[in-house]
């Protein structure tokens, strides 16, 4: 039994061992300031991918998620269960665990829209609901999958619980001393809050990347253009190489606030569209100093909080 | 006096010694392969660019745009002019140096539009555009100053020349040997196949990552949302960190063919609004599935060509 900030985990539960629950198996496992024995037990989708977490030492035991004794083993006196499946997959799979969970045991997710993923916690677990604290780590890659897993993924990241108004704060409590372990940031925000944010700064500029290619594969001249894409294209689209189901869902989950984002921003390229037309070189070019000052000075910010990863805790 | 493929550069003259520019005067007189004492004089309009760029050792001499008698030096002789400034400054430029050429001095550029370079040569020198053999040195970063110019920017990149009809297989084979030099692959287009593939690849996602940055700046929670804006919104706008000057007048050079590729965007983007307000997962998946096969292609592709220079000359 280890101690994370005077709350001990014994046993933890993970569905979807990838890149998201890989690293925080890996990151409470082998961080030396939390590092020692606990039990890590993978459930997932794909046989193979739980044997590769187990052959790499990732997590402990697996479980299937079809077999209800293996399940029932898997989840009797685990501490905390984390939901790292992509976000559609939350309600099913907490129907599918809800008879199998001990009273205390604290669940928590790493989804990447939140209003949700309450309505699913609700849907499924009625007033169980408090054991459910909605979490989300600021931890993409466009890589994925366990072998893309690291120990200190979550180093200076950021992450957000959107705690539950009938959560109790020690529970809520628990589950931030866990991601603080990894060493990364808490932050406090609610669902409608993350919704907004995450809409604006990262599943608009996904859906944006995708579209690009998209377009550009719908030219007739395409592979003269994919030649001669250069470094400006590799880093836009770097986001396109994401995975097709997660960022399904996630368009689809966030879909009110991914809109409301998409119209915003349609209107700021018509203006655009309006100067570019008119040889306005003048508005152009406010806009785009305006844009580089703000995207440089957030550049400096960040570099400094990685400079000091004690600003971020 | 040193021979690049049995031709040789005794003088270079470069309007602009930035990242272009001084890259290209570095790779000249500091890759082995080329390596040798040749003159390179620079001319800008700031006094301390071409300052820094005498201090860097980058340029043997500067002299000023606006004296007739220093110019008329420095051009005196010149086997080859690069203008490595914004494309609006190409017919001025053109204009101001016109009667200091000599006749068989052959002058290039390394704008990122082409079919307005063009035009400007024509206007600006007459029968004299035989001489003028229009390229692009596809190396933009979004570092620029002669401090970010590098002798090794143009390894494996590509440079595009849009040989005009009225240019002499020999003078535009000596501006190919030039870029060759540097490392390049050398690449010809026609001017108006050169600014429909790069307004695709270059300049709209130039304008989208611009836009993204000004919409969030006109959000009542700016502040907020660039606190948790991580990896994807970090390289989708990079490119939003460009020279806004060069960036107004690429758009306003190439707004044809940026407003044909804006307004295909647009129409994608309108597609997946619609697929993302009827929540229909499966459309979506289908895009982002096309997109990710496509983009992961282009950098397999891509890193093969880095892996084996050869291939790309």
């Amino acid at each position: 039994m280890i101690d994370v900030a005077g709350f001990s985990f014994n046993k933890l539960v993970i569905f979807g061992v990838g890149l998201i629950g890989g690293s925080l198996a890996r990151a409470l496992r082998e961080r030396g300031d939390v590092a020692g024995a606990r039990t890590v037990i993978g459930v997932g989708r794909s046989p193979a991918s739980t044997a590769r977490a187990l052959e790499l030492g990732v997590i402990d035991g697996t479980a299937a998620l079809s077999d209800d004794a293996a399940l029932s083993a898997a989840l009797a006196g685990a501490d905390l269960v984390l939901l790292a499946a992509p976000v559609a997959q939350t309600q099913p799979l907490l129907e599918r665990i809800a008879p199998f969970l001990d009273p205390d045991t604290i669940v928590t997710d790493a989804g990447s829209t939140k209003s949700d993923v309450v309505a699913a916690a609700r849907a499924a677990r009625g007033d169980r609901s408090r054991q459910f604290v909605p979490g989300h780590p600021i931890a993409g890659r466009e890589s994925s999958g366990v072998d893309a897993a690291l120990p200190d993924l979550y180093v200076s990241r950021n992450v957000v619980l959107c705690a539950l108004p009938e959560n109790r704060p020690d529970t809520v409590e628990r589950v931030a001393a866990m991601w603080r372990a990894t060493g990364a940031a808490v932050h406090a925000m609610t669902p409608a809050q993350h919704d907004r944010v995450f809409a604006s700064v990262s599943h608009l500029p996904h859906l944006l990347s995708f579209a690009l290619v998209e377009q550009i594969l719908n030219s007739p001249d395409a592979a003269l253009k994919f030649s001669f894409a250069a470094g400006g294209f590799r880093d836009f689209t770097r986001i396109a190489a994401s995975s097709p189901e997660m960022w399904r869902d996630i368009c689809v989950a966030n879909r009110a606030a991914l809109l409301d984002e998409l119209d915003g921003y349609t209107a700021v390229l018509a203006q655009l569209r309006a100067a570019v037309e008119a040889a306005d070189g003048a508005a152009l070019e406010a806009v785009f100093a305006r844009s580089r000052e703000a995207r440089t000075e957030w550049q400096e910010q960040r570099a400094a909080l990685t400079a000091a990863p004690d600003a971020t805790k």
